[in-house]
């Protein structure tokens, strides 16, 4: 195995960003729980997701893809695009950490049903206020990439891409009437989706076994928070 | 001007991870309200701060950052290290958004007069969960740094310190019994930040009127929250 992601199993969570970018370009992997004796030990992450890849550990999701970008043929060798790409994959992060929190507003450590009622007035702000605001700012800038009418940024499908897909099925998962109802305003973030969906590699990922179901991940789906 | 800070006055905030870079370097920047037009319209920023450098615009503070170490000297040359030294800026970013959702537990479009009760759980285990966790890291690897002892990466300083100093001077604004009852458990972190303290560019910038004080951003001190 060339490269070795560590995450936890059992949902698609924080590690699903980089499962699709070495799907997407058939890269020899395993996928695995954390193991933390793996990494350099002068290189700890935080936490999971980790990558390995002989003497280079690496954690951060974004960072991650950053490092895997060139290698698997997922980034524009344009200095100024990269960036530009990099800075979308931290603005999804942004986005995923506050799907996250909409379900545990008092934070990580107690039960979502320990915060049920805090839940619902945050998942309300989180529907009604962040959701457009970062569905408008995807949008715009599908829609003015010079470059091309397909992906994100240039010409070429990149990581961004498969991360905005799986951004949108997670929030379609965990609140299916907010997008039904948002979705005639995001044509180009739909139609970019749809792309991703039928690309060879990725359709057939999404049939297999690997692909792991939503869950108790980031995005959950809880009916009283998408009223 | 070759550089231009475009976030909001009044209150360091993110800003001041890529002011503390600017400054210490001695960089020829300018510092100013958000001007959505100075950029360039093919990668607009989904909020401040973003940097302008000529015909390159970046936002997101940890991909301004990495732009603008090597630029300035504030990052290793050795791309492992250079990663490295990015993965903990995203990790101190995951930091600081939980410490501003401390005070705004149900989101950012209310008050924190309304949303005083739950604040006050949230920052409960932001004290006493989050913060030992990041604080426990953040000496682990101050510690672990192979390569020297005075600095989180590498024998030199780079832009991690700057922002390592200024989260702690952030948790101590906010919470400065919890802080005052940890320090003890992490010298290697206060020393860092002693040091960083101590560059002469650095104790001139906390001298000035360049300086902001934390006022209503993103580390605030509210006493019920620290008891």
């Amino acid at each position: 195995m060339i490269y070795t992601l560590h995450y936890w199993q059992g949902f698609p969570g924080r590690g699903e960003y980089v499962r699709l970018a070495l799907e997407e370009a058939g890269a020899d992997y395993k996928d695995q729980s954390p193991d933390w004796d793996a990494g350099h030990s002068d290189t700890p992450s935080f936490a999971p997701p980790f990558l390995t890849d002989g003497k280079v550990t690496v954690g951060q999701v974004a960072a991650i893809l950053q490092y895997l970008g060139p290698k698997l043929g997922l980034v524009a060798e344009d200095e100024r695009l990269a960036i530009w790409t990099h800075q979308i994959q931290l603005t999804i992060a942004d986005l995923v950490a506050e799907a996250h929190d909409s379900h545990h507003p008092l934070g990580p450590g107690a039960y979502y049903e320990d915060q049920k009622q805090e839940a619902t007035v945050r998942a309300k702000a989180f529907r009604t206020t962040r959701i457009p605001k970062f569905m408008d700012w995807f949008e715009e800038i599908a829609a003015t990439n010079r470059a091309g009418d397909d992906w994100l940024v240039g010409r070429d499908l990149s990581y961004v891409d498969l991360s905005l897909f799986h951004t949108l099925e997670g929030l379609i998962h965990a609140f299916p009437k907010t997008m039904q109802a948002l979705k005639p305003d995001y044509p180009e973030v739909y139609a970019l989706a749809g792309r991703v969906r039928e690309r060879p590699r990725i359709a057939a990922y999404l049939e297999s076994e690997r692909r792991q179901p939503f869950g108790n991940g980031i995005f959950r789906h809880y009916p009283e928070l998408d009223a």
